[in-house]
């Protein structure tokens, strides 16, 4: 009897074909397929020639892991195979997929007794092969079936945890990978902001910041991003001896997640200024002839001319006090699709997964995952007792940061978006009686009073 | 012979009612219709007890203008009166319709020759009794049918133009109102900011503070909104004898169009930050008790110790540059939209129809018009020679008042947001070199250079 396969991978892109690979060197047996193949030779993972073929091969209940670009590819790959399966068989979107799109297909392949698994994977080709952070979601009767897998494949911490959970019913899987891409163009578009004021701002060059986050990678902020972002300021280019990243164009691209989550929150009713800041910041970016023609018109920026060593000081500050207030946006929104859907999600276990494998890994998340296991019901990040003492203390730097962006006419969209987050979060009175009153005068939507009870519509016009 | 009537209103809130009698006044017979009529006393316009009745007693083609809430009411409306109306009659959908549902209406009417119009109405319950702004888009055929009626009620500038206008196909009218009140919803938030930064930061007072508004409203800010703010502010409470405001609950609500605004904005990939944070802003605000929470942990505002009058004189330059800025946003939205659903929209008939009547009024508007009059393929509204150097002369009071927010700790969402943009628009390179090179470092998503042709992808890691 022919051997049977553990593990079917449908699209065996960079993706698919290094989970294949992952899924082997931890003794699963994987099979793959692909609509149009191109594969390394070394590719040592069986290849079907046809759906059919991959199906046959699997033992049962079967597992199938979709590694295909979100849209009608997804749903293209799901009726491909649907005629192959049986109920109780397992299909695993792996993809960046909407997650309202994963609540659809979930419902529809119920019907025929099949479960279906939205699941977030990052940590891009690297993490995909050595451990990626894994957040599947959707029917819970398939967790047992692929945990083991899972958990195998999945990226570790240092002390041995796998960064691998069951994130809730539906499309649970897909909004939290959803919102930790959110997070992440927060995350990138904060050091981008801080390395302009930096670099065109106070005149370090690039190798000179490549040692400065290189050390801020020891500290508070040490995570994935700022450590591959010392690496790339230090690279030169091999053909011109430059620095590689000076002769990268200045036009950030985006594919979609972001722009998903900005969307979402507005549904939800969730503040995330400082996200929906890193969206608008690569819009205006891909901008760039129009940039150049602007500034002509309107003029350029200034150097700064105090203390670098001390801006650089106070940079670390601001940029950790940014991000810190951008997580707290984040697990808000988290907080509030979980009551809207229904998914009762666990925000410490969310967190908990982000810690290794995944693009946004930093130290800071243990502390996060913390704070939400010890107050499940913490209204806000930014009110739990570490990390309300954390930003506090680097209020003056991080406030010195975005004034002196301001003061060199270097944007800071993102930070200075955080900054006023925290500032109106913590308002205890905000001039929105200013707005209701306005919105009363002209249009009669009525206002409530701070003094008494009721409903209150004023004749403004005398 | 019975007379027949001109114009039929179905659904007589306040809206209704009103447009019902600017009609009368201006020498139409309107009749009116409505489920749950709660009419005034002194209401002089006949009402229908049947939409049967209402569209007998028209003259064909018939006008039909609904005053109705938005989403299923307008359905369910358009349904009751199909049954009695016949190929050529028009249908105007005066409520705050999302356009893409007008879209949708247009196309299923028109299968029965019936003639849609999707109309943007601003200017509240005052404007639509004595004078709005009107949006009108759609069939064009029917444009000839409702011109002079439309012209007749609408409001006038003070060189006697009406403000109405024919905006565009489909969903053209209604799209144009969204962003109408996405940039009302902007101009709110930048005055509430700046009223804040004065009231709670530089402690002046509310009767102060209407003078200073009262002030303003006679030079370069003039408009609508500058002129009920100082009224607003000088308001008592007739009970309690304390300024009014101070009694009203500081929890901006929401109706949609904002939302919906930011919301296609990410779609259409034009950056709108200035009207993101003030719908943002409106989020933070229902906050209420969580905001007065934190005040408890986070700490507070402190109290300007400068120069209050220069900090006035700065204000008032701040909240210029920034409302220039936020309209160059809102026309650039308008241009996307304009290009990806092919309305061939005219931007200066848009700002024109905007000139009077509606909450947004400005004598900034009548700039906007003739920049766009006069360059129709203006890039952004801040490269145009006047508003260039509007906003340049004022970007040291503009810069001074962000930063005095910022050290005080008086959010400012959306005056920052808007200098913010105006760095990154005028910045001929941005940090997105960064963003790509780690776009590219752990996703392969590639980068193009600026020294060559191609996309390039580099091994970051050794």
């Amino acid at each position: 009897m022919e051997t049977k396969y553990s593990v079917g991978l449908i699209g065996l892109g960079v993706m698919g074909r290094s989970l294949a690979q992952n899924f082997a060197r931890n003794g699963y047996t994987p099979i793959g397929f692909d609509l149009y193949p191109k594969l390394p030779e070394n590719f040592n993972v069986r290849v079907a020639a046809s759906v059919k073929e991959l199906t046959g091969a699997l033992s049962t209940p079967r597992i199938l892991l979709m590694m295909v670009p979100a849209g009608d590819p997804v749903d293209a790959a799901i009726s491909t195979m649907k005629p192959y399966l049986q109920p109780g068989d397992v299909i695993i979107d792996g993809g960046n997929s909407f997650f309202l799109d994963t609540e659809r297909r979930s419902r529809e392949l119920a019907k025929d007794g099949l479960l279906y698994i939205g699941m977030g994977v990052s940590g891009g080709e690297s993490g995909a092969l050595w451990g990626p952070s894994l957040m599947p979601g959707g029917a819970m009767e398939a967790w047992p079936l692929v945990k083991d897998m899972l958990v195998a494949i999945s990226a570790k911490t240092e002390n041995g945890e796998a960064c691998v959970g069951w994130m809730g019913p539906g499309g649970a899987g897909h909004y939290v990978k959803m919102v930790h891409n959110g997070i992440e163009y927060g995350d990138m578009q904060l050091i981008a902001e801080i390395y302009d004021l930096l670099h065109r701002g106070a005149g370090l060059s690039n190798q000179e910041l490549s040692k400065i986050f290189s050390d801020w990678n020891t500290r508070e902020l040490n995570s994935y991003l700022i450590e591959i972002t010392a690496a790339i300021l230090s690279r030169l280019d091999p053909e011109t001896g430059h620095s590689l990243v000076d002769l990268i164009l200045d036009e950030a691209a985006q594919k979609g997640t972001g722009k998903w989550t900005s969307q979402n929150s507005y549904d939800l009713g969730v503040a995330i200024p400082t996200i929906n800041s890193a969206v608008e910041s690569r819009i205006l970016s891909s901008l760039k002839d129009e940039r150049s023609q602007a500034a002509k018109v309107l003029g350029g920026y200034s150097r700064f001319k105090g203390d670098v060593e001390e801006l650089v000081s106070a940079a670390e500050q601001a940029l950790y006090a940014s991000k810190i207030t951008s997580y707290a946006q984040g697990m808000q929104l988290l907080k509030a699709a979980s009551k809207e859907y229904g998914w009762d999600v666990n925000l410490a276990e969310i967190v908990r997964v982000w810690r290794a494998g995944c693009i946004i890994r930093a130290s800071l998340l243990s502390d996060i995952t913390e704070a939400f296991r010890s107050n499940p019901d913490l209204p806000n990040l930014l009110l739990d007792e570490t990390f309300s003492s954390l930003v506090l203390s680097r209020q003056t730097g991080w406030r010195k940061v975005v004034q002196t962006a301001i003061s060199l006419g270097i944007p800071m969209l993102a930070n200075g978006a955080s900054l006023a987050y925290f500032d109106a979060y913590r308002s205890a009175v905000l001039p929105a009686n200013l707005t209701q009153a306005q919105r009363d005068y002209f249009g009669a939507h009525t206002y409530r009073r701070i003094d008494k009870e009721g409903v209150f519509h004023t004749q403004w016009e005398k």
